[in-house]
C-alpha cells in the first residue's frame, strides 16, 4: 500500500468507535427513534403523537416555538429511591453542620438523616423533608453551592447501585428528550427538588440548561460585601414546586401551557392535567415503577413521593401509563 | 428573449424586494452590524466586547451556553414617556371595572388613572403604580388576560406619537439584540413591567419568546373547575421585579450571571452591577434619554423610574452609557 493509503486505513482503524457513535445518535434521532423503548403502546402514543404535532398539513400541528415538553426529574429521568438523591447530598452537609450544631442530632428529621436511617426518611412528606434540606445549605452564595453540589455529584454513589447518582439516569428518557428535540420540542425539567442542585447537572446528563430548569427554591438576598452585591442563600422557602404549585410555576418561568408532560408521582398531577387539558393534540405520561429486578417496584406505598390517583385515574384523565418492566428494554445508560 | 428568460426577469423583478431585506439582514448580522449606531464609543465597545468573548483563541472566550445578556424593557427596549405603557392598558381596565365599583373614582391612584392625570401618575414610585395595575387584573385566567393584552396592543396608540405601542420600540436595540443573538448569545428580558404583559409582545417585537421574559408577577392559584384544573391571577403580588429583586429573579430565572446587561434607571442598577462584577470580561451599558427632539430629555426627574445613581456613579462602577441623542442616528424603528 501506498504511505497515504496506510494513513488513511490508520485514521478509519481510530475513528471507527467514533463513527458507530455517530451511527448511533443518526439512528437514534432519525429512522430509529427510542431503541430503548418496547414496540408497546406506550412507544406508539409518543411517535404518534410527535408525528401529528410536527405535521404541518395536518390538523394537530403545532409551531416549534409552542412544543414545549415538561420533566419532572426525580423518578421520571432517574431514580429516586431509596430516597431522592438530594437527601443524599444534604446529608453530608448535615454531618458537617452538626460539629457545630451537636443538638441537631437529637431532632427529627436531622437525627434521622445523621444516622443514615432511610427507613425512617422515606416516611416523611416529601415538603418536610425538602425543606429541611434547603435550609442545610442557607448562607452559602449560590457559587459556593454550586461548587459543593457539584463536587458531591462527581463522587458519591449510590448506596445499593455502587455508581455515581448521575449515571442513575434512565436511557429511554434521554432518548425521548433527543427525540423530542430533534422534532423542535423545548425541553424543560419542572422538578420537586431544590432547582440549584439540578441545575448543577442537568445541562450535561440531559441536554437542558439551567434556564430551562424550574423547581423548589428558597428566598434569596442582594447584600452589598466590600462595595459589590453578592447572593446569599436564605433559609426561608420561596416556593415548593410540587403538585398545584409547579403548574404556578410552569407559567411564571414558562408562560406557555406544555404540550407533552412526563411525571411518576401523584406531585406531577396537576401539570400532567394542565398538559392535557389545553386545546389540541396533548400527550402525559406516567412512569409506573414495576420492575423490582432492574430498579424499583413501587407506587402508593413511597411516602416520600406517592403514585396513587395518578395511576388509578390515568384513563379518566387521558394519561398514557408508562411500565417499567413491559416498556423499556433497558433502564439505566450503563446497562442493568 | 426566449420564454424561460423571460419567466427569469420576471422572478428577478418579484423578488428583487425580498433581495435586498436578504442583504440588509447579512449586512446587519455580520459585515457592517448595528447600522443604527453611530461610530462612537458606546458602539465600539459592544463590537470590542463580543469580539473578545467570541473568540475562542483569545483570553475572554465565553462558551455559547454562557452568554447571557440580559435587557430591562421600559425606557430600555422601548419608550416610557409620558408613563410606563402598561400603565395606559391598566387605565382601561379601570374604567371597565369603576362602571361597577363607582367608589375607586375617588381613591388615589384609581383616581389619576381614570382622570388621565398623566402628571400626577408621573410623581408615584414605579412599585406603588405597579402594584394597583397588577391588580386590575386578577380573577382573570392567564388565556383571558393575554387576549385582553393582545386586543389592547394592537389597537391602543401612544398620545404623543399617534401610533401602536409595539411602534414605540427602538431600532438599535432590535439590531442589537439581533446582533447578539447571532453571535451565540441567549437574550433575555429582565423588566419591572408584568410579566405576562410583556410575554403578549415580547417575541413579535424582539424575537424573545415567554420563557425568556422576566418581570414582576402577582402570585397565581390553581383551582378546580368543571374538574379541570384552571390557572387564575390573584391580586397578591409575587414578585416586583425591581432593582436588588432583579439579581434574585435573574438567579431563579436564568440561573447564570449575565455577561452583558442593558438598563435605562437605577432600577436596573443591581443587574448591571450583577453583571459586570462577575468573574471575566463583562459588559454594562445605560440609556439615557438626551434627546428631547425624536424622543424625551429626562434622568433622576422621573419619579416612575429614575436614573440618577446608575448615571452619576456610571465610570466607578463600569457601565458605559449610551447618549441615545449622541449615539443613535435614528431611534424608533419606524422612522423618526
Amino acid at each position: 500500500m501506498k504511505k497515504i493509503e496506510l494513513a488513511h486505513a490508520e485514521q478509519r482503524r481510530k475513528t471507527l468507535p467514533l463513527m458507530s457513535k455517530i451511527s448511533a445518535i443518526n439512528g437514534n434521532a432519525a429512522q430509529y427513534p427510542l431503541p430503548s423503548w418496547s414496540d408497546t403502546a406506550a412507544k406508539r402514543a409518543i411517535l404518534d403523537f410527535v408525528a401529528r404535532v410536527t405535521n404541518d398539513a395536518g390538523p394537530d400541528f403545532v409551531p416549534v416555538g409552542e412544543r414545549i415538553a415538561t420533566f419532572d426529574n426525580d423518578g421520571t429521568l432517574w431514580c429516586e429511591r431509596p430516597i431522592q438523591f438530594q437527601l443524599f447530598f444534604a446529608l453530608d452537609r448535615l454531618a458537617q453542620i452538626a460539629e457545630h450544631l451537636p443538638q441537631i442530632r437529637m431532632q427529627q428529621p436531622f437525627k434521622a438523616f445523621l444516622e443514615g436511617d432511610l427507613k425512617t426518611l422515606a416516611t416523611f412528606a416529601k415538603r418536610e423533608a425538602f425543606e429541611f434540606v434547603f435550609a442545610t445549605h442557607a448562607g452559602m452564595t449560590p457559587e459556593e453551592f454550586s461548587k459543593a453540589a457539584r463536587k458531591w455529584l462527581g463522587a458519591a454513589k449510590h448506596p445499593l447501585f455502587g455508581r455515581l447518582f448521575t449515571e442513575c439516569v434512565y436511557r429511554p428518557q434521554i432518548e425521548l428528550l433527543n427525540y423530542l428535540r430533534a422534532n423542535g420540542f423545548k425541553t424543560f425539567i419542572v422538578t420537586g427538588g431544590g432547582i440549584e442542585f439540578v441545575r448543577c447537572f442537568a445541562e450535561k446528563a440531559y441536554g437542558i440548561p439551567p434556564e430551562q430548569v424550574v423547581g423548589s427554591s428558597n428566598k434569596t438576598k442582594v447584600s452589598m460585601c466590600d462595595g459589590e452585591p453578592v447572593l446569599f442563600k436564605l433559609a426561608e422557602l420561596n416556593s415548593f414546586d410540587d403538585r398545584e404549585e409547579k403548574v404556578n410555576n410552569i407559567h411564571l418561568h414558562i408562560g406557555r401551557r406544555p404540550i407533552l408532560a412526563f411525571g411518576n408521582s401523584d406531585g406531577d398531577l396537576a401539570m400532567m392535567r394542565y398538559a392535557v387539558t389545553g386545546k389540541g393534540k396533548r400527550l402525559a405520561l406516567v412512569l409506573h415503577h414495576d420492575d423490582a429486578e432492574r430498579e424499583f417496584a413501587y407506587d402508593r406505598d413511597f411516602r416520600l413521593s406517592p403514585l396513587a390517583e395518578a395511576l388509578d385515574r390515568a384513563s379518566e384523565y387521558g394519561f398514557s401509563v408508562v411500565s417499567m418492566k413491559r416498556d423499556w428494554k433497558s433502564v439505566f445508560d450503563s446497562g442493568d
